[in-house]
């Protein structure tokens, strides 16, 4: 298994930050996300990053990256689905991989939107947030897959390979390129139940019955993704030096509270990194 | 007088960083601090502010002073020597001037070194931080003047037209480059006391006489700078909005504590601003 001394869960100007500064210092580092998908990219307009006046989000997140690469740092696509605190050190699940790491800094943005009605209870019990993870429990049977980002597309090609049948429920404005096979419903679903041992997918135009949920969002809600983790509302509460309330695990970025600001997001990063690099050094 | 919505102390990264955040949001805005005296211009590389991978602090320093450009927001170069909290807003004398706002952002960076020995017990009886505002109490009388930067040259050279003589110490390499009529002691100064209504500076050479004593740093310390002000040490406590413990004052930067990083103090600034912003719309 592969370890590191830092992990870092979403690539955005938080997550960017603190893999610079803890490269610097002289850490493996490890950072989860990609690119194209983010916030920053989609922005308009970003006049408060200090340094660069009327810049686009494209911009800007060119710059971020061409950081990243001017260090020797490549993002790690693969969609981190939980996080398992091993005592000395965390346990990451991304797709299909473990990856070990001694720290972990929590980076992935706020997640948009309240979870549906059912999916929290009905959690491992047949709603799912990673195709890849649990295709292979779905052979000869039916899936319903709500993505909430273009890219989540794949992750239903993928489930349709093993599947008996796959539904899918585009939650975005774009364009939906699947197989013809996989039948998509454009209507907004509305809650997730059980009925005699099936799941019951309800939405504004009908209700469709199933084996297995897959729930895609942008990013996993931070207490579901590391469990234990203190949050209030949407948000993880950390300290001044970006502490969880987990030892060995820190935060940055939007998903430590507003204000949702880039700049603060870069800040924040850094502050994380030198404090797990100091936790690393005291372990 | 002229009166502000925000007022910020320092013009590094954090400075003006809030400085661009507050104009943004419709706010006026004045910032103390002047260009090529701070701590980032004489930095020779820096790796970690995002977006801009090995860079020199002075040309850093030229894209955030574009930046405050591009918004069309200028320096104002006087020294803030004192801030009064007045209830509902805060009177800030920089040289001779009074201004008004009704928040500020302390942002001055933090202030190497202890006070001398018996400068915090003769502050304000024969001790001053600022010879521009008290200069016109020495006509006829003499002083020392303890420099730590070389710009406090010009404040010498003010003091020495009013004055009947002028001893100045400077505490920095730089050559002194002062009319022929100031005395430049090159030694150490070790302490300030009181005898027979004299003020004495002990240096390790010598010991030298006089009514009374500028010690002018390259900032005050903060619980100088706005009495009451809760400080730990070198640092303002603030909680995670920058908010310290006066109703309206606000800090960020290396002020506010550890680690003393150039894209932390710029995140900081950001949400100084929000808060003071925030505080604003409540008052």
């Amino acid at each position: 298994m592969e370890k590191y001394d830092i992990a870092i869960i979403g690539a955005g100007p938080g997550g960017i930050s603190a893999a610079i500064t803890s490269k610097l210092r002289g850490k493996s580092v490890i950072i989860f996300g990609s690119r194209g998908g983010g916030k920053l990219e989609k922005t308009h307009l970003i006049q408060n990053y200090p340094g660069f006046p009327n810049v686009s989000g494209k911009d800007l997140a060119d710059a971020l990256y061409k950081h990243l690469e001017a260090m020797d740092i490549s993002l790690t696509e693969a969609k981190v689905s939980m996080i398992y605190p091993m005592g000395k050190s965390f346990s990451i699940q991304a797709g299909e991989t473990i990856y070990e790491a001694s720290t972990c800094i929590i980076s992935t943005g706020v997640v948009a939107g309240k979870p549906l009605p059912g999916e929290d209870e009905l959690l491992g019990r047949g709603v799912s947030y990673c195709a890849t993870c649990d295709a292979p429990l779905y052979k000869g049977k039916t899936a319903v897959v709500i993505g909430y980002n273009q890219k989540e597309e794949s992750e239903a090609s993928y489930l349709n390979e093993v599947a008996e049948s796959v539904i899918y429920i585009p939650v975005y404005k774009e364009d939906v390129n699947l197989s013809k096979d996989i039948r998509i419903i454009n209507e907004n679903p509305l809650s997730i139940s059980e009925n005699n041992g099936k799941r019951v997918v309800e939405t504004d135009g009908g209700s469709y019955e199933c084996d297995g949920v897959f729930v895609l969002r942008d990013s996993i809600s931070p207490g579901k993704l590391l469990p234990g983790l203190e949050t209030l509302e949407a948000h993880i509460v950390v300290d001044r030096n970006m502490a969880t309330n987990i030892p060995g695990c820190f935060a940055c970025g939007d998903i430590t509270g507003t204000p949702y600001q880039y700049i603060k997001a870069a800040g924040e990063g850094n502050i994380a990194a030198l404090s797990a690099v100091a936790y690393l050094a005291k372990a």
